[in-house]
């Protein structure tokens, strides 16, 4: 097994080294994540200026690890097309610090970096915690990792095509969580509140600030919802965004 | 009508006079525009430094537009929150200068601006001409973007929850185009091909270049086979990429 490790938080987080630990108890592992915390990227790409990569001298036996100035998508394109001897057999990314579930998947580089994968026809699993703590608590996160990626490499013949997995873990000890839960996106939406501050000049400027509403509170089949259970939620998701369900309408305009 | 213009090539761009035109003939017109060229930049958000605003002096009579330090998103979601008078009624994003059909989509500043305002409940189209030329010719862009808002806006009130319509037009005369079709995402992928160089410190560096590569040329359904042959593609969109088919494969895992 040939397997990539990336993430969006940058080289030095505590859950990608965690996820390294992990990986390697499946193969061989190469490593290609951001110079810099890069959350909040989605599925960015850096095109007006040019991508250095850097090999990392790291503790980590028989990993070979590579830090990219660019946005966890760009380390992923960068792996596959330039650093890895040939097409990876699974791309794992994270551990996220903070949650990546409901509509955050949207903004997620960790998940865009996935899904990137997934796109490539490689199999892919994104990993969050749901606690932004630079030092968070991983046990749980390390244990549950090990369990899911086993059972994907073992039915990795089966493994659909273009799906990367959205793999959300709640802030709570191993002990407390209940299980895994297979769960579709919640409906929901950040609202908003940009602090308005003025800067030693007497120019104004904005920091994006909000928090996240959650439209189905009650509906079991959602990852907020089983997150909230202490359930780890597992969501599949790719990239054909078609709203097929709009197409009547559509019809119907007669365009 | 309150109707908030947006892009990703920047205020400054042709694509965006255009579309701010066109806009005029159906409302009052807010415009909120990254300063600068945002091609590429996908869903991404900008939470490491602060965001700013100005109030552009425009010749557009009635006109209030704003230059947005930050991304397309941020500048859609600073309009919602801290510029726009109430909620829009629509939202309209472009004209793009370049393809946003296929998997492009999913990298597309354009096309994240119509999703963010579609999340937020606003009926939200992304125009994109088939041609990166900074003086391109959007005189068809321009006929058919009014056709399009003029039967969404008649038909509003069943317009569809989350969705944002794609719409991509073919380079050539307004006289060659077909029509219009209510299409799909076609399935395929970039493929890269980094540029390798070397700078004048004698690091390497990267530039990340490559081309389309569709999986389906043939599907007559899709946005790239539409495009190809003349006629304007419209894609309904929406955020929610839950990969619904994926679920049989995981709960087989029983994990």
């Amino acid at each position: 097994m040939l397997i990539l490790v990336t993430n969006d938080d940058g080289y030095l987080s505590k859950g990608l080294s965690t996820l390294i630990r992990v990986a390697k108890n499946f193969g061989n592992v190469y490593v290609v994540a951001p110079l810099h915390g890069s959350s909040g990227l989605s599925h960015s790409i850096t095109m007006k200026i040019p991508i250095r990569v850097k090999e990392h001298k790291t503790n980590e036996n028989g990993v070979k690890f590579y830090i990219c100035s660019g946005t966890p998508v760009d380390s992923v394109k960068l792996a596959l097309n330039k650093i890895l001897p040939r097409k990876p057999d699974l791309v794992l990314s994270g551990i996220n610090h903070g949650s990546n579930s409901s509509i955050s998947v949207i903004y997620s580089g960790t998940m865009a970096a996935a899904l990137e994968a997934s796109m490539n026809g490689i199999p892919a699993i994104g990993f969050s915690l749901l606690d932004y703590d630079e030092d968070a608590d991983f046990t749980a996160s390390e244990y549950y990792a090990k369990v899911i990626i086993e059972k994907i490499i073992k039915n990795k013949k089966k493994y659909p095509q273009g799906v990367a997995l959205n793999v959300n873990i709640p802030k709570c000890s191993l002990k407390k969580i209940k299980g895994i839960k297979i769960v579709r996106i919640a409906k929901g939406v950040w609202k908003e509140e940009f602090d308005e501050r003025v800067d030693p000049h007497n120019q104004k400027y904005y920091w994006l600030t909000g928090g996240f509403h959650n439209y189905e509170p009650d509906a079991i089949d959602t990852d907020e919802w089983v997150l909230k259970n202490n359930y780890i939620s597992i969501v599949p998701v790719h990239a054909d965004i078609t709203a097929y369900f709009a197409f009547e309408y559509l019809r119907k305009l007669k365009l």
